[in-house]
């Protein structure tokens, strides 16, 4: 976190420091560093820039990633630099919830810090930091567009996981603002399994119909935009039949004419081995609408 | 660390058992475990086995990786399975140094445990457990043909850093043994650079003389086999200079007409995104000798 970092030419002082960079794939792995103003807490984002960012502005695809996660799971293991090089695309890994000393949090893995759920929470005392919808969907891409040599008409979203919820309920929510969404063992209805009951009730509190406007079964019925949404989930994966349960989504889709590719994925779990095999299919998927 | 693993048919009980698997690549990506004779205490191996070895043997190409490291760094971030799984080769990849409570160590991060440097220790307290080479060159590779579907005369190796040290000597010291080597940013001469003047005194004692039985500058001058040598070295590493030295190699192949082929690479550094972003090539050279 010694180093600012700031695209020449740009306008305004850079919020970014770097954390970290690494040459991969003839481009650069950075770990940058900023306040954010959504969260009120200093944010860890991964951002790997393409060789071809040196030359010109490229897409931007992001990824939200799962449970426990902070932005180095994506980079060290997903093995998404090596694609995003050839199709020359940025990929903008965020950490998954505010963090640090004044921040709310639990001692389950599954809620607080490592946890966010990319919802704006409303109760105490998740309501000051835990606003990680706002910060990705505006705060991040206005930092992103302003600072780094990103195209600010070509987004793109994907993510594993509680990530997968999150991709593809900022993707419904936000009609015109991404160009290709795509995830990966998704959380497809929060509002109906555990791991979104506890998290939407201590965030959003327990009234459930307010859960609906942050659950993608529910959201897809009215979306003004029908956005296709690539999915793969392996069958081998231990959290399927509780948390997962992706036919909740194909049905959804079914019943509102939503394209949707569902890919079971035999043998395959839910672990970081499962998103970096596939890895390849999800950046081809974005890079041909992004590119 | 639940499981005995073994393939079907093979003739005496496994001495594997399995602490994971995953999915990989349409592959399986393990950690297995088992007591190795040669150091006196369990170890954990990662076995990377391809689609093809569901219905064949296939070649292995073994892995050493560098001070610190246990098997998880390189299984996890190196990228190696798409390319094993294209190529049909299974990757063995075993932990750095015997490990344990009865083990030998030092506080260090550069001696003893993590560190073994793959020699076989003479000097105290060393001599009883670090037994590296022994258990790389032989009792590993002995095991793995017997009990994974491995081919018992296609062997390749490759390493990092310390690893890459070892990966050159076995190859030098045992002509016939394999058929391909390479190395990512390789300690070329220990018994000139200070990681190796700490480790191999320590290992080896005072007598450096016997360093040079270790040290590939100096075996490779005396090679039965000239094996073509593939390096990558990438041009920012920290290590360049002081511990690495690769133009040392350079001297040493050019004097005895070893064949070497040594690529700086601009701005990589010595990490797994360095190794990860030329895994492929690395992957296909000893394929081409391999398949």
């Amino acid at each position: 976190m010694t180093n600012s970092f700031d695209t020449p030419g740009s306008g305004s002082p850079s919020p970014f420091t770097q954390v970290s960079t690494n040459r991969s794939f003839g481009g650069h792995q950075k770990v940058l560093r900023h306040e954010s103003r959504a969260l009120g807490c200093s944010m860890n984002v991964g951002v790997y820039l393409p060789p071809q960012a040196e030359s010109g502005r490229c897409p931007v695809l992001y990824w939200l990633s799962g449970l426990t996660c902070t932005e180095q799971n994506f980079v060290t293991k997903a093995g998404v630099q090596e694609h995003a090089a050839r199709h020359g695309i940025i990929v903008v890994a965020p950490d998954t919830s505010p963090r640090g000393e004044g921040v709310a949090d639990d001692p389950a893995y599954d809620l607080g810090q490592g946890a966010g759920f990319y919802v704006d929470a409303t109760e105490a005392p998740w309501a000051k930091h835990y606003r990680m919808h706002e910060y990705v969907a505006e705060e991040l891409p206005g930092l992103v567009e302003a600072h780094l040599p990103a195209l600010s008409d070509r987004r793109g979203i994907f993510g594993h996981s509680m990530g997968g919820h999150g991709a593809l309920v900022l993707a419904l929510k936000h009609p015109g603002r991404y160009r290709s969404v795509s995830a990966f063992s998704p959380i497809v209805a929060p509002s109906r399994v555990p791991w979104g009951e506890k998290a939407l009730g201590a965030y959003l509190g327990a009234d459930r119909e307010a859960w609906k406007a942050w659950d993608a079964t529910a959201l897809v019925r009215e979306a003004k935009e029908r956005l296709p949404i690539l999915i793969d989930q392996g069958d081998a994966d231990q959290f399927l039949t509780r948390e997962l349960q992706p036919e909740l989504l194909r049905a959804a889709c079914e019943a509102a004419g939503h394209p949707l590719t569902l890919r079971m994925q035999p043998g395959y779990d839910h672990s970081y081995y499962f998103i970096a095999s596939f890895m390849r299919d999800h950046v081809e998927h974005h890079a041909a609408a992004l590119r």
